[in-house]
C-alpha cells in the first residue's frame, strides 16, 4: 500500500502545538482533547482507568457530590523546558494530599502510583496543549467525587476519579504585586472542619467575599482564623509568608489551612538560602509589621504582596 | 376505530400505583419516571424549564459544583390523604430558603412561583410513585448548582435547577426513639459559614462523625456550636427541641443552624397548644436537664429522642 501520510498538509508547529494564542492565555477553562476517568464501587478500590476524549460526564442527579458536596480537587502543572522536556512538579505530593482528603470525606482514593500515572497520561494525551517554554503551563485538575446516587444515609455506591487539563497563563493579573484585603467577617475554615484538605466545600462558601473584594479593586482576600479572628491563615487559594530580617514565617499546619505543595518547597528553599523559617501562629500585627509578604500556590506561583488593607487601613 | 384500550390487561392499582413493595420502603434513592430541569446562563434569570424522563445529567468535568462545591438542595414531601388528595407541605418555604442559599453561594435562583410550579409538575409526573396513605410519602429533591465550567475566577457561565422525587418510608428506623450522640469534636457550622442555608457543603464534611456514631450504635449526632462548644445546635439533618414544664425551647436562628420548615411549624403549633416557646441559646446542660427532647425535619418528621450520650455518659 502506498504511504499516503506525507500527502497530508502537516507543518511541524501543527503537530507540536495546538492552535492557541499563547500570549493571550489567561487562567480559565480551556477545552483540551483528552481526560482520564476511573470509577470505583463502594467497598472496592480504584482500578486503572482510561484516557477518553474530553466530554461532559454522565452523572446521577442524586449523586453524593451534587447533593452533599462529597468531592475533592487537586491542581498541579506540567511545563516545557527550553530543552523541550516536559516537567511535572512533585505530583506525588498532590496524590498524598488527595488521600488525606479522601479519608476526611469518607471516600476511597487512587494509590499514589495510580494518581501519578493518570496525571502523566493526561499530560501526554494533551501534549500539544502545553504552552511553549515561558508562555504558560498546562494546569492539571484531578477530581475525586461521590458519583453514585444517595438519599439519606451512607454508603455512596460509586466514586469517580478523573483528571483533565487546561493550558493557563498567569493566575493573578497584578504585575506590581497583589493588593490584599484582610477579611474581617467571613472565615474560610474552622477547627475540625475541612480547611486542611482540598475539599470542594471550602471554596464556593467564600466566593461571596472574594467577589466583593474584587469589586472593590483588591486582588485577593486573606483569611483570619475562625477561632480567634486574630491570626492570619491563607488567601483564597494560596499560602502566605512574611519576611522580617533573617526570619521567614508562615502559619503552621493545624487543620484549618491547606498544606500547600508550593509552601513546602518554599520552606525548604528558603532554609537552603540561609533564612530561619518559622511555622507558627502569625498574628495580623506580625503581618502588618513585616518587611515583605508573599503568597505561594500552584496557580499563584510565588507572588509578592504589594499592599494589605485591614478594616479600612492600608 | 375500535377502542382497544380495554383489551390491555390493566388493573386499577397498576394505573394508580407503581410496582413498589410499599411496606418495605426505607429512606433511600428510588428511581422514578420524570424530573424537572431548567437552566440559566450567567447574567440571565431562570425561565420555565421542562419535565423530562429521569436520567443522568450531562455535566462539565470543570463545573462549579464538581470543583468548588457550588450547590444547594431542598427537601419536601408530597403525600396522599385518605380522601385521595395529594398534599404538599408549605413548598413556598423551601423556595424562600433556596433563595437565601443562592444569595449566599452567588447563584441565580428560580422565583417562588417557578419553584412551586416545578415541584407540582414533578409530583404529577410521578403520581403513581406517591405511596398509599399512611405507607410513606414522595420525597421531592430540588437542587440548584453551578453547572458551567469554571477554573480560577468567577463568573460561573451556567446554572441548573432540577427537581426529582423518590418514594420514601421512615428516615430513622428506631421505633422507640432516637439514641443521640452529642458530638464533642466535629462541628457542623461556624459563624459566617453556610450553616444557615441548605448548602451541599454542610453535609459530606460531617459524614465522618455520623458514620462513626452509627457504627457505635447511635441513631444520629447532635452538634454543638463551633464558637464555644457549649451550646446545642442541631442534628445531622433535623432541628432539636427540648421541653421542660410548660416551656418548649429550641436553638435560635443565628446563621449556624438551618431554619427548618418543620421547626417553624412546630413552633407555631406548640404555641397554639398553649406552650411557651423560646428560641434562644440552649446550653448542653439544659438539654440534659429536659423532660422531653425531640427533633423535627421533613425527612425525620417529629421524632422523640430516647437517650442522649455526652462524653461517655448516657
Ligand atoms: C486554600 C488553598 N491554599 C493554598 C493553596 C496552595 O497549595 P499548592 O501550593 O499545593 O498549590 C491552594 C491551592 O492550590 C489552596 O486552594
Ligand atoms: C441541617 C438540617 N437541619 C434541619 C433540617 C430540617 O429542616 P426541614 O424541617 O425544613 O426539613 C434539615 C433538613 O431538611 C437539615 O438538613
Amino acid at each position: 500500500m502506498a504511504p499516503s501520510a506525507q500527502t497530508l498538509p502537516t507543518s511541524v508547529s501543527d503537530e507540536k502545538y495546538a492552535n492557541v494564542k499563547w500570549e493571550e492565555l489567561g487562567f480559565g477553562f480551556y477545552r483540551t482533547d483528552n481526560m482520564y476517568v476511573a470509577k470505583c464501587k463502594h467497598g472496592e478500590s480504584f482500578q486503572e482507568g482510561s484516557i477518553v476524549p474530553y466530554a461532559n460526564f454522565q452523572i446521577s442527579p442524586c449523586s453524593a457530590v451534587l447533593n452533599y458536596g462529597q468531592g475533592l480537587y487537586e491542581g498541579l502543572k506540567a511545563y516545557r523546558t527550553e530543552e523541550g522536556r516536559i516537567m511535572l512538579f512533585r505530583p506525588d505530593q498532590n496524590a498524598l494530599r488527595l488521600k488525606s482528603g479522601a479519608h476526611r470525606l469518607c471516600m476511597p482514593y487512587p494509590s499514589v502510583d495510580q494518581f501519578v500515572s493518570a496525571v502523566k497520561q493526561v499530560v501526554l494525551a494533551n501534549k500539544k496543549w502545553i504552552p511553549p517554554p515561558g508562555r504558560g503551563t498546562l494546569y492539571i485538575r484531578p477530581i475525586l467525587f461521590g458519583s453514585g446516587p444517595i438519599l439519606g444515609s451512607l454508603p455512596v455506591p460509586e466514586y469517580t476519579f478523573t483528571v483533565f487539563a487546561c493550558p493557563v497563563g498567569r493566575f493573578h493579573q497584578d504585575n506590581a504585586g497583589l493588593n490584599l484585603k484582610i477579611e474581617d467577617k467571613f472565615r474560610r475554615a474552622f477547627p475540625s472542619g475541612t480547611g486542611g484538605v482540598k475539599s470542594i466545600t471550602n471554596y464556593s462558601p467564600v466566593w461571596i467575599t472574594l467577589a466583593e473584594a474584587k469589586a472593590q479593586g483588591f486582588s485577593d482576600v486573606l483569611f483570619l482564623d475562625a477561632a480567634t479572628g486574630k491570626n492570619v491563615e491563607e488567601l483564597f487559594a494560596s499560602n502566605v509568608f512574611i519576611v522580617k530580617g533573617n526570619v521567614v514565617s508562615t502559619p503552621e499546619i493545624s487543620g484549618t489551612i491547606l498544606p500547600g505543595v508550593t509552601r513546602k518547597s518554599i520552606i525548604e528553599l528558603t532554609r537552603d538560602f540561609g533564612y530561619k523559617v518559622e511555622e507558627r501562629v502569625v498574628p495580623v500585627e506580625d503581618l502588618l509589621d513585616a518587611e515583605e509578604v508573599f503568597c505561594t500556590g500552584t496557580a499563584a506561583i510565588v507572588t509578592t504582596i504589594a499592599s494589605v488593607t485591614f478594616k479600612e487601613t492600608k
